[in-house]
């Protein structure tokens, strides 16, 4: 099957605007030990579409954002660095209320243990307003990102949802990429319901295993089956669903009844995060150039394997040569990660 | 036409269940006079949730109520009065971090000027939460009413959405009073997006041409015609959508293309509010006893009649036997004031 | 001894200015019963602080008020009554922010059972600000008198204390009514604290055996002795120091080592409460009037006692002519209530 | 004159017990430019009285603290670090609620030019509740040290209070360190409402001149004198008074009429900030080793300098012996900075 599913609008000035959270990374340069014991940090912009951002601009893509920052150092070291990344800045708005860019502080204990201690007490990033939105920008756009995060906490939900209802309106390709973080949410009620009205008016969703059971604990409790997941979806309006299984790799449903799964490429792990950031803006880099799904996950994937083996999400992100690259030589010598079920 | 076109469930030991508000309304007894000179007021039962529950159970109806009570004797004050009318309260939850019931001074000016002072500052029935709402109930029901201030705050909407999804799961009949009221709201933005995710999931929708215009700025803001709003909710869920117009009466457009306009009964009025919640119930009353439209429309229009002229919005509402005579002194007086468009 | 102790300032235009909490009263009609049952309800201002400067007003003396008081037809209700009183309401300010009015539900179950349903979330008289006081106002009084409650939270807390530093700095006598309310105040040791803050800059301090034990909470828990209590407060700035004990009267101790007791005029009871802001207002009336202390205890109790078998706690305050009445006819009745210890 | 004008209590356990706030810093390793070029940040403890903390115990004195930390790696950090002093931290309390640590990020743009990116929101040092202060801890220390950022909000002003209260009663020395932080406050009136609350209980107080200004904004507004300032708190509980004038140097007046004036030392600044606590812990350690005043400031004075030339707040505290060897090599070089006025 071919991604042509999926038709993203032509003639439109810019690719994708990713909307939702995007910080401050400040990732522990003394590694292998608590955090607790770390004496220095190195600071990153962060943020899943953020990131996602930094990623599709490293590919090539236009893109925009929708999102609030600082009046401080920090707002504007993001700005200043999207600039710097040719990302369009002009509907990232700053707050004027005091609120400050969520922290990650991330510790990185040991390849496979790692935890992150967040700032995010009345983030800029949760305070973007309805009003923010604007129709004409998500007009001139091919696709619109939301970030599950973002439908966590008022007023950034209700802008989202306002995002969301002009792109269904302009035929903007929405995405919705699920990026569950538990500390921001009220209740597991708010998030099924907010995640199935997000899921109901995206074109392709993206998320774990699990985050797709908490989108359908109320309606569905005890379904475990991929397939009826994504046909559940495929009713409203998705046609690609991306369901991840960690070490296991992930799978990519379309609405025209096929899958295909991807292994991960096999990698020298640095830190055992990052890495979907880097998946799906490769994945999507992919269907935008009109790639099949299987290529486009094979892209994503090694995107994905790269950030793993790097100190930061967001500054590490690699162009498409490169990934080509890795992916040439990783096939040599692995073989083939993908494949059609 | 016939309201056949909504297919109650069968076999379900409620007919009907009102969410959302529910207060203490205290009428001024001294009228035609601003409240400032008021001397006494009455206590009564208040809330459009509410009057509607009463007014179903006045009816004959099988009602139940999901709710949330201050734990005091305002909150007892409605569950004995709930009690007496044999609405089953058992779904109706106690508040016990020290909300307050909602409260609602009126004042009459004049037979048309009259205006609310409300105490609505953290109130108990906007805590409704969401693992409150019981699957079981939702199961056990013909109906659903959503009234649309329970949308206002969380987290009684999640509450709100959570039990439209489980009524979605099982065919109970979803009916959305919009019932719109400014002083719970953040912003009309947030309106929009709410009033239009309750809309796509109802099948009866009830409003005023400005609350329709309100749900429906984002999407298409310079609409005024009433059958393009109610053919936009046709093509989601709804097969009944009733547009009020004040002294003009109101229109109820089916989803088999038609359209029935009911003009409102000439009557003393005493005061200017509290007809809406008994023209909604006196009309689902109808639906629910199988009636044409037409039918229904004049029953719900001479409930709202008998309201105007009486003092409290919840005490006053009427049996069947009491609307009917009215309807057949006031037609015999002033002819029919249903009419076919 | 005389209160001569108490020097009020002369040639000053106010004679007292009370501080705090204003709200309206909301009296069941139909006592005897839990207000559950009741049916209607009276209005009236009410407020221990405003009770006082109500009671003062009507025996003669020039009343201001510091206050703040919502924008709505109740806070319209108690400024006007304040006016028709004669009492300057140049310094209550209008919240533009949305406050309401406290309000108190009164239920009367029985002549010595009776509680209160009180809404007091977010209300106006907590909202007094800092830079709302007048510093040249209190320097145009003789007196201030704070009333407890005023200090249970911010920014109402801090303007008292503003008030009070411009009351010492140019002579103003500063009286302290604690007026112990448990539903405002966040902990036990922030009540000890702010009332030894307030109490350490008073003259005249009145408060019952319970309130007094509260406010030495942390510096001598273990006392239960009223000389030890009143002397302790003689060691700051305290004149006269009023403890009160319920049904067994209440005892005047002044800084010249000297302490008279009175005793409760007996009274057909009405309700149970409202008599403390009547002695208050009295026996301030009385050393203001330059009376001894034996003396304004009469009166004030002879106040109380009026009050408790009448419906309101403002709008019954009497005259001093009604109330020398009462004592005239009292005494000849049951002798003399006042004793030197 | 002698500091033998403050008597600290003998036979105690602790000499002092520095109250307040307690953080993280996160310096920026590369200087003389703006953070948001920043690459790298190294983490120290920071915090006022923390900082004085660590001070005291370098010195040689033993040290308690009465604060409150999160629950994470960070609240973690700070308690070892301590610990690592030995200073003692059984009354540092853990909060449950997720309170997070300050976060104080510093930029140091040029030796004269620095600022401060504050994380404060809801921060754990806040949170010391009242009921966390231990009458026993502080009647066991010879002095307690109240930190004016302590004051800004509830419930840790509260607990300030109470530690206050505590320590008048068992003769404990307070300390106040006025340490004027405006993010923390909500009105200047507040300021000046607590800062002369707290200076009316204290024995020595330590602030700058604008600090001073603060404190005495309603009382005496247009005051510009140091003597009319200190003879105000002599008349109150002070022995010690000790106003800075940055460059210009700081004065101390004493409770018997005299005053010192000491110079700042010449030194080659890396920052401008941190010398304060430095400067506290040094004459305060003077103080309690019963040296005179001019000796006192004079240490206090070295320990400052040898602070601005460093990089961390509360890592580069020196010792007693580094201090002395600081001032005999600068008086060989510069002469003497302290004089009597």
């Amino acid at each position: 099957m071919s991604s042509k599913l999926i038709k993203f609008p032509v003639d439109r000035a810019i690719d994708i605007i990713p909307m939702g959270r995007i910080g401050v990374d400040l990732n522990a340069n003394e590694i292998n030990r608590p955090m607790e014991e770390t004496e220095t940090f190195t600071k990153y912009v962060g943020g899943s579409p953020a990131n996602i951002a930094i990623g599709m601009a490293r590919l090539g893509k236009k893109v925009g954002f929708i999102g609030r920052v600082a009046d401080d150092q920090f707002g504007r070291f993001v700005v200043n660095y999207f600039d710097n990344e040719t990302i369009d800045t002009t509907n990232i708005t700053i707050d004027k209320d005091g609120a400050k860019m969520g922290l990650a502080f991330t510790e990185i204990k040991s390849p496979t243990e790692s935890s992150i201690l967040m700032y995010r007490e009345g983030v800029a990033d949760l305070k973007i307003n309805p009003v923010d939105v604007s129709e004409e920008y998500i007009k001139s756009s091919k696709s619109l990102l939301i970030s599950g995060t973002a439908l966590s906490q008022s007023p950034s939900r209700e802008a989202c949802f306002v995002a969301m209802e002009y792109a269904v309106k302009h035929g903007t390709v929405v995405i919705f990429d699920i990026d569950y973080r538990p500390y921001s949410w009220n209740s597991m009620e708010e998030v099924a319901v907010y995640y199935s009205m997000a899921a109901k008016m995206s074109d392709i969703i993206i998320g774990s295993r699990e985050e797709f059971d908490l989108m359908e604990a109320l309606v569905d409790p005890k379904n475990t089956s991929d397939q009826v997941t994504a046909d559940r979806w495929f009713e409203c309006k998705a046609k690609v669903v991306v369901i991840k299984h960690g070490k296991e790799g992930s799978i990519a449903y379309t609405n025209d009844g096929e899958a295909y799964k991807v292994s991960p490429f096999p990698v020298k792990l640095l830190k055992s995060f990052g890495g979907g950031d880097a998946y799906a803006s490769a994945f999507l880099y992919g269907l935008m150039e009109g790639w099949d799904i299987d290529r486009s996950l094979e892209f994503g994937s090694a995107s994905a394997a790269m950030l793993v083996a790097s100190h930061s999400c967001s500054d590490a992100m690699p162009g498409s040569k490169a990934v080509q690259e890795f992916i040439d030589k990783a096939k040599a010598e692995h073989g083939d990660m993908v494949k059609k079920l």
